[in-house]
């Protein structure tokens, strides 16, 4: 993922807009990757309602869903989240998009995972002229025969 | 169902938009009842890319969401289907919105099945002043530890 530096935030269209939010996504890779909560609590409304793949069906405010990432931090010695294909639907002040990403790395047993691939869909909205993630979905497909969530798929 | 009223609001536009996004969402659930593919056919951009519920990890075009439904119409005689919590974000001609949903009814084979409850997340587009569904993203929570889908969540 590249990062435009020299984006304006006044910069005219949804050309601008879609480099803001590929900037915000950009920064939540970031985060991940230094394990800084402070940064990933910048980038999401403070309502934010994340649908995470883990249980429960729901998180709802900023504090759950950082406390969420809080627990993978926990585990992970060392994160790396890698993202394809993301695509983005951009309007005036309210844009969606879908990705599939994989958080891997070094556990602090000291153990490597290599993940797993996961859906993810975002929805942003543009306040006070910065783009946020007010809402994700994040998931692995299941197979209902088995009832087991398929891990082993890639994109 | 509550309506997210906390959007940037367009003085004179998102609340009739939001109600049409909404007769798609019924529109939707009605041609899931009956078993319709062609009304479900009008709802869907033709290169909606679905995250559904079960494998593979997308669906990518009108034909292959279309050929998914048609699946699960072979397996059930009747269909029911349940929304709850849906909630938009409108902006003029992208939104986004999320909800529970639950499919049950009556198995071909005569047994009935109350489903399970899936989070859904819908990416919605207005073309030609309709506002149709360009992206969905369907899930059951996964249980890492078991490997197994979380299927038994109420909302």
């Amino acid at each position: 993922m590249t990062i435009s530096n020299d984006f304006q935030s006044h910069a005219d269209g949804t050309e601008g807009d879609e480099a803001e939010i590929r900037r915000t996504i950009d920064k939540a890779v970031e985060g991940l990757r230094a394990k800084d909560l402070e940064a990933l609590e910048q980038l999401y409304t403070t309502d934010v309602v994340s649908f995470d793949v883990e249980p429960p069906l729901q998180h709802v405010g900023i504090a759950a869903k950082l406390e969420n990432w809080s627990k993978v931090f926990m585990f992970f010695e060392t994160v790396t989240y890698e993202v394809r294909d993301l695509t983005f639907t951009v309007g005036d002040d309210v844009a969606f998009g879908h990705a599939f990403a994989r958080l891997s790395g070094t556990l602090k047993n000291g153990a490597t995972t290599s993940g797993m691939w996961v859906r993810v869909t975002y929805g942003m909205r543009k306040i006070d002229e910065t783009w946020l993630i007010a809402h994700d979905q994040v998931s692995v497909p299941l197979d209902i025969a088995s009832g087991k969530g398929v891990v082993d798929l890639e994109p």
